[in-house]
């Protein structure tokens, strides 16, 4: 991994200097490597995220989310649905199964098209994408030795050309690349035949085209409007990696916005604008996200415009999310296959259209990454070092941590009453064990953005301390006080930058 | 479907009575398809439930969530979750991968257990449930038709013994029962080998088992706690059918509790409680729900004890949930399969013990479908029909609707205001098409509790007319006093039986 090197070349907008994905400045490669170790440990730990299966050993690069990640990825879903669908009229829901039928993806060109070329090593049977492989140039020398090993270099290729080389045994004796098609495929009913296969769907944008016409009849809504939907996608990636960046299963959030043709180019810009700032609003940095437009060879054969919306991971700038002009692309191909219109008919105008459809599709446990990433630090407090997660409140797993200062009665009693009242509202934690000062670390660790501290004083002047994450700053406050003052200062940090 | 019989035979606690799903009195069987078939009919119309890949012509029992569907299904979720989770100190949740090892499913048993007895018909090819087939006497007439057609019968039968038939042909000719697993298969990583193989998991129970440790580690809970987990699962079912009730692709929600060995039955008992409540404060009313407790012979293997929580499906009673003492069965399991212990040191009393776990075990799906049932009404409004959800307002897809009178500024300058001060706490829907009298009956149809209507006084006055879904009754009030007015009408509604 070249960090330096990824960040400046692989786009032409550099951003001109040195980034830190947190307040930590990262200058150099280690320190990236340093903070995704540091992540992938505080996950694992503190029960974000568990290899799937662990105790068998893991299995296959999944991942299962443990107490604070399931919290903390319904936040990132809860956040896009809140402002994709909640706080829009022109957007609904919809919620597609996930086995699909193979007539879906013969339409939208997947069963043909989504493929990987892979190779396999005639001497090891190690197989490969053919894209991934190294290559050597053949010399005289590399001839006679590979002739000794029986390997045979194919037909075609002589002196001076590269040839690609097994990544497992160095052998140069593989097979022509065949497409490997990257859809999980399963059979349903009780009869394994070609009749009965079935597919995890590799997108959820299907889902909504497919049902465009069921969605527009019964919601009376009209273009411009969108289709949103969050769910689990499956692709048997040949080269999973990056912890969750790229994983076989993963959970997607992807919205279909159907326009008139003539309002694509307007609607693409502002959906790049939208998306933009949506990560900006939940934390992620300036320096760590920009957007980055596809050269005309880079788009999909149905695509006239996508652009990423990228994220510096400590391995560089990688995808975050990808906003394309999916034009009529596939509406058209499921009216062609299915021989149902798809089309929408305007009265005031009298005109009948196809759609075209921007699409900003995100992946919610990349996003969850990109903000744990982005939230990581380590700091002072009182002389001691400290590890803090400063995420957006939003998104925090717990927004409130109760913190009786001892575990007797009644000073338990009334952190009870304090936490079940406050229970109603929020997610909290409740922790009665070890020091105060071990309890706040533990909070801070996690990003809960307040810890309410009931002491014995409580229980005579009925108030508590109430403990702020990123200042450390602490006050006391009335009981009485402590809904509408954690109302306010959750609220407040909303609108202003958290990470100053 | 004989409504009345299976009302009163299948369970020795019989009502007494003939039920209500609803507010009309169900009393025949006609009655029961009738409210099935006009739930089924205004989920499609209303854009609740849609056949998946419809414009294919359907794909083998799946369902999509349409708009209305999905914010449904999110409130039945986010209910179950609010309960078990975040109202709780003692229940913390994960969400793991679908994706899962065999070595999962070989310790649970589900390999070699979770299955059903097929035989094929040797004539048609058909394939069967055996424990499905109807059968025949033989007799002499039949043996002589039998042969001339070919058929064999199977040795061991004579003359006077019962023969199953073919559901297809009628032929007796069939093969012997075989065990078909119910789990669907998968390869994973590009070659197909046996060592690729994947599950889709058949249910959540064991990503809660499997991640004991890590999650006892992590969240510094101790017996007696929960685990809790919402998410899809998979069955190949053989038959399956009447709507959302049995399909092979559904949402479950489980939790794991568990407890000292000597404290399992009485949080069995607790958890019956809870659940049932959980249902009936939803909305399910008294005469549609009852707890039956399984026979001995009915308990699973590793189960001491398993009540159903059942509900009045227009085809009769039928499981809503499973509450199962499933002992230290699954903990152990795991532990001899993977080597690792899953155990409880319990520090005070320096006692070292396998958890036995209650495992109270809904449908998400199921669930919705039994309160749209239970929620369906028609009645009469100024003498005109009208059908009706008596949704829980909880449960709603919309909580509000904004009808202004008119299409024209600047009434939908105000309407929108209003629509835009409300939906930052509620999912609203906005509706300015056709006449008032249609948009509340299309709230009424879909189950929103109030609509908020804007008219042309509004502009002068400031005020809006709000009204109620279950009363019609309409009052007019200051939209400063919105906010406050909707809270307090849609959380009464909380502490009252909305049914009546």
């Amino acid at each position: 991994m070249d960090f330096t090197k990824t960040i400046q070349g692989n786009d032409g907008k550099p951003t001109g200097q040195l980034v830190s994905t947190s307040e930590m400045a990262i200058e150099t490669e280690q320190e990236a490597n340093d903070l995704m170790e540091k992540v992938v440990n505080l996950c694992k730990r503190r029960g974000f995220i568990f290899p799937s299966a662990e105790i068998y050993g893991g299995f296959r690069s999944t991942y299962d989310y443990g107490p604070l990640g399931v919290l903390m990825l319904r936040n990132v879903k809860d956040a896009w649905w809140r402002s994709m669908v909640q706080m829009r009229h022109d957007v609904v829901g919809i919620d597609a199964a996930i086995l699909s039928s193979p007539k879906i993806w013969a339409a939208s060109g997947h069963l043909e098209n989504f493929t990987d070329p892979l190779v396999d090593c005639k001497s090891c049977k190690e197989r490969s994408r053919e894209d991934q492989l190294e290559t050597v140039e053949i010399t005289e020398e590399r001839l006679v030795a590979w002739t000794k090993r029986g390997w045979n270099v194919p037909s075609g290729l002589s002196q001076g050309d590269e040839i690609p080389v097994c990544k497992s045994c160095g052998s140069v004796d593989l097979t022509p690349a065949r497409a490997f098609n990257l859809m999980f495929k399963t059979n349903v009913g009780p009869v394994e035949e070609s009749g009965s296969e079935a597919y995890l769907r590799p997108e959820t944008a299907q889902g909504m085209f497919v049902n465009f016409a069921n969605v527009l009849n019964t919601s009376r809504k009209k273009p411009p409007f969108g289709i949103a939907q969050m769910g689990k996608s499956f692709r048997n990636e040949i080269t999973p990696g990056n912890f969750v960046f790229r994983t076989r299963e993963f959970e997607q959030m992807e919205l279909e916005f159907f326009v008139p043709p003539s309002e694509a180019d307007k609607w693409f810009e502002y959906w790049l604008s939208e998306r933009y700032n949506w990560y900006k609003n939940l934390g992620i940095p300036d320096s760590s996200i920009k957007l980055r437009h596809h050269d005309k060879e880079e788009l999909s054969h149905y695509s006239t415009g996508t652009c990423d919306v990228e994220f510096l991971y400590p391995w560089g700038w990688g995808e975050l999310e990808g906003i394309a002009n999916r034009t009529d692309y596939d509406l058209t191909q499921h009216s062609k296959f299915s021989g149902e219109k798809l089309e929408y008919f305007d009265q005031a105008s009298g005109e009948r259209y196809t759609p075209h459809v921007i699409e900003p599709a995100a992946g919610a446990t990349r996003a969850m990454m990109a903000f744990l990433l982005s939230a990581y630090g380590e700091d002072e407090v009182g002389g001691e070092p400290r590890t803090v997660l400063k995420l957006h409140p939003d998104l925090a797993p717990y927004k409130v941590a109760v913190l009786p200062l001892s575990k007797k009665e009644p000073l338990i009693e009334l952190a009870n009453q304090v936490f079940d009242n406050l229970k109603v509202s929020y997610m909290c934690d409740y922790d009665e064990t070890q020091s105060i000062g071990k309890r706040y670390r533990r909070q801070d660790e996690i990003g809960t953005p307040l810890c309410v501290t009931v002491d014995f004083d409580s229980l005579d002047d009925q108030c508590v301390t109430i403990r702020d994450r990123d200042t450390t700053l602490q006050s006391r406050i009335p009981i009485t006080e402590l809904s509408p003052t954690i109302l306010e200062k959750l609220t407040v940090s909303e609108k202003e930058d958290i990470r100053n």
